[in-house]
């Protein structure tokens, strides 16, 4: 399990083995009742208990803007920065063929064609920036510019760091994505 | 003196008692030696030897691009990148009225003479982010609105970054500054 090391590992075991057999009966359906009732909204492919997720479902938020994200994850960090109105989709992973991870093994080809059929008058890529990110940034951007207005979300100097201790790359990158005042 | 502390001031000072008298000299000269040859130079503020540095005097820079930073550790951190063909303009730090530090003390003045007199396509802005930063950058890009064309460096995601590991404020100025592909 992620993040969980040999000393954390021992550590719940003998957690669980001091429990009452009732209260290991109910954690133990609680994961069962959790694997079963979660899926995947069939629009966004975001995690949800609903057939739709309940960004999907909500209609504040402008059907005409789509952020693309890996992960389920990213839509959730996105979330609690309160700043984007629009929808989502998942894709599922990024492109990386050295772990056998192919565009068809992701959720691009829903992704194109939520595209092509609605109004969207943006889709930005959300993808982080390693060399599975730009790959599948590229691919995916290249599927979609003849439809509608493709973006990226900016790379560049995080809140609060300072320039001396920036890694060069990124530095570079802020120099680059420099924007008119 | 800035990241020594207690103990390392002891092991230093310790050190310094270990030697003998000829080095301990030889190191206080070389201070005072140090102090007396390093100076500011007198177009761009950059710590130098020499009345112009190295930056200024090198007739391969493009001298119609001004970046702008609080600090010569900028410089030599954006020299780094090997990205950036253009000269400086090194500030002294940043307005901080609390501080006590107002525009008067900072090289502004002198920055909008050069921008003035001289055929400068672009400044760019390079400070970074903090309340004092962003004042700094607002304040000197008002000054040189009329004179040319003013940017300032990307803020967002920094290179290998994760959006799930960025914070809210990062994550929404990667979504606000985001750029089209």
């Amino acid at each position: 399990m992620p993040g969980i090391g040999p000393k954390t590992a021992q550590r719940l075991a003998l957690h669980i083995i001091k429990r009452s057999e009732t209260e290991v009966q109910a954690l133990a359906e609680a994961l069962v009742e959790a694997k079963r009732q979660v899926g995947l909204c069939k629009i966004c492919f975001h995690l949800s208990a609903e057939p739709t997720c309940s960004i999907c479902r909500n209609t504040n938020r402008d059907p005409g803007t789509i952020c693309v994200v890996a992960d389920s994850r990213d839509v959730i960090a996105l979330e609690k920065t309160r700043e984007y109105g629009g929808r989502y989709h998942v894709l599922g992973g990024t492109i990386s063929p050295m772990d056998g991870i192919t565009p068809e093994q992701l959720y691009i080809q829903s992704l194109v064609q939520r595209v092509s059929q609605e109004q969207i008058k943006e889709v930005i890529l959300a993808i982080a920036p390693s060399v599975e990110g730009e790959t599948t940034t590229l691919y995916v951007a290249g599927l979609l510019k003849s439809f509608t207005k493709v973006t990226r979300i900016a790379f560049g100097l995080p809140m609060g760091g300072d320039l001396e201790y920036a890694d060069e790359v990124t530095l570079a990158r802020a120099l680059e994505g420099r924007q008119e005042l």
